[in-house]
């Protein structure tokens, strides 16, 4: 960090003194809006950065989160609360205002990510160990419901309607929790729909839940506005016939890209992104990329969807227009591209190179790299704007 | 204010101490998030309240505003500042954590409505005296850019690129101010689009402008992923050979839907919800509503669009399936309902009742009122998730 960006942070409120020294402790936080923040998950370290992308800086860290080698995060709907999902099981509430855990619980031996309840009172979290999923107060970080499954869970998004949805990896199944009625989840379940499914979306309207396949190509969409509901099989037969490839990396459906009328999502174990018709939800083209695709995040505002890859291709960045479905461009930010976050109106990206240890910032439009900020093996980025997104 | 609200808002921040009294001045603004904070124009005070919809209570008051007989706002990408637009020209950047005018110019002589940039950078104004869109800068309200016109000019709203589209409601044009250079406007200029252009909208993928005309049946679509640029007329005869009946209030089209895949506009001077395809652009059906409509406004996360009505009918809300294209819902909340906000996800709906002097609020599923705020002749209702929302 140069003089001027040390100065700048240091009158905005605590400081970073220098890349890689904790923020000070007690220290009084300063008043600001919180709709420019957002936290960058040091995953080796187990801590986070607290970032702002007006100035595009750091404003401090926060140290003490465990094992985030697989960290996610969700933001509570004022904005200034931040709920991240350790690997270890840990779910840690933090204030990004006052850059401090306010509380911390090991909910269980082993969890891969979370959701927030639309009305902000519920926070659940996803395992593997012991399986199933728990649901608790936000303010607390009381347990409100335990929600046994005999299976890994997976996919865990929020819906409309103080709902949550998720898919039971082993048992091949889709769930939806309903908290409308209070503490006691209604639950609805439907079995068979598919061979091991690893992860899964919600659209930003609240209407298709969709769920990726590991076991068998294709994917599970569920219509939430159709009665009966009924998951369904899409793009069951998209690597028919071919031979398959080893998988170095599960691709993430967290970073679905929905523009311009289409869903561009990776294809498992294969060198391409499939573009599916948004109405129809069938195959509309493929794109030929780099490597195996693990994230493809549209740029809001934007027709390009930016694509990141699995070993041995994790330097490299692609970007697709999302009309034409061609590659438009392709840049090396350095070994280990793990994770890409657009500001909310699109004009700008941050990128985690995690072996670089390096977050890069680039105006989405020119693809200019503009600043650069010091981190610690970082991985995924999360801003606060995603506190009003349905699905994030 | 019942004492538990009043004692929860002191100890939250400066307090509003009763019902109808401003805001203490000076009051130490207290630490908080801002993603779930928002204000409420008091249209014939010249004044906001300044609101957080987690306790769904009013935080304080801001006067001095001017004439905001039609006033509208946009928020600073840090959710911290709002910019509010006077009928009366002003443009007023207030501080919404210490509740406090920061600056205010008079920047014209009668103004409409405003945008800013996808960077947070300018914020531009439409003007009716003396016509044309002036933009400033955020941080100092200086101007930046002054664009004549010769024309009223309305439906101005932020594109990606840090550009700005509007129409000119007399010349019948829409024009792209690119402001991606810096200062100096690259104009692109569309004629001859259409009669009485009154008002226009963004997709919230920055991919579609679209402006209602009030001179003939019809819209004007603007597809800004194609090229080459080119409007063209869509629902051009959605009332042809049907008697006019008298307009008694403009519809506006900032509160269009798209749900389910079809946008839902209200119809000039008819008693219609007009619904066009989102890809075609072709009409496929419409719903028969109580009155003219004047907002149609889409729940995020639901199939629901609520719509409110010009007078005689201002009294009323109806609540319509954006997949049946049925009214399923219709209450009274009281004369004289002149705007709705959702909670950024949905789950509450705030709604204005300017001659009962109060916002209600209600559960957007179960259609139940959960609380009411007093408000002095209370319209716009704006929250600071829009900061993050392209057109809004």
């Amino acid at each position: 960090m140069n003089r001027r960006n040390f100065l700048k942070t240091a009158a905005a409120g605590p400081a970073l003194l220098a890349s890689g020294l904790p923020a000070l402790a007690g220290t009084k936080a300063a008043l600001r809006g919180t709709g420019d923040m957002g936290i960058v998950i040091e995953r080796a370290t187990g801590s986070i950065l607290i970032v702002e992308t007006t100035n595009r800086s750091i404003l401090g860290r926060v140290s003490g989160l465990g094992d985030l080698s697989h960290a996610s995060a969700v933001y509570a709907r004022d904005e200034r609360y931040v709920f991240v999902f350790g690997r270890d099981g840990g779910l840690t509430k933090i204030d990004i205002l006052e850059q401090k855990i306010v509380k911390r619980v090991l909910q269980s031996g082993n969890a891969i990510g979370g959701a927030i309840s639309d009305d902000g009172k519920l926070v659940a979290v996803s395992n593997y160990k012991p399986g199933g999923v728990r649901i608790f107060d936000t303010d607390t970080l009381e347990m409100v419901a335990d929600i046994p499954a005999g299976s890994k869970t997976v996919g865990l998004v929020d819906a409309p309607g103080r709902r949550f949805i998720f898919t039971l990896y082993d048992a091949g199944e889709i769930w939806i929790a309903d908290m409308s009625e209070g503490r006691v989840p209604k639950l609805t379940k439907f079995p068979d729909i598919g061979d091991l499914p690893y992860d899964g979306l919600i659209t930003g309207d609240g209407r298709h839940y969709i769920a990726g396949l590991f076991g068998q190509d294709g994917l599970v969409h569920l219509d939430l506005w159709r009665e009966p509901l009924k998951p369904e099989m899409v793009l069951d037969h998209y690597g028919r016939g071919e031979k398959k490839l080893p998988v170095y990396k599960m691709p993430h459906l967290e970073g679905w890209a929905l523009a311009g009328g289409k869903f561009l999502l990776p294809a498992v174990g294969r060198h391409e992104v499939l573009a599916m018709d948004a109405n129809s939800f069938k195959e509309v083209g493929r794109v030929k990329v780099h490597g195996q695709p693990v994230f493809v995040m549209a740029r809001p505002g934007g027709r390009h969807a930016w694509v990141n890859f699995a070993l041995p291709d994790n330097d490299t960045v692609q970007v697709l227009d999302t009309v034409t479905l061609k590659v438009i461009h392709e840049f090396k930010p350095g070994p280990a591209v793990l994770h890409m976050e657009f500001t909310p109106r699109g004009h700008e990206v941050w990128v985690s190179v995690r072996d670089t240890g390096k977050v890069e910032i680039y105006d989405a439009a020119s693809f200019e790299k503009l600043a650069e900020l010091p981190a610690q093996s970082p991985s995924g980025i999360f801003f606060t704007a995603r506190a009003h997104q349905i699905g994030l």
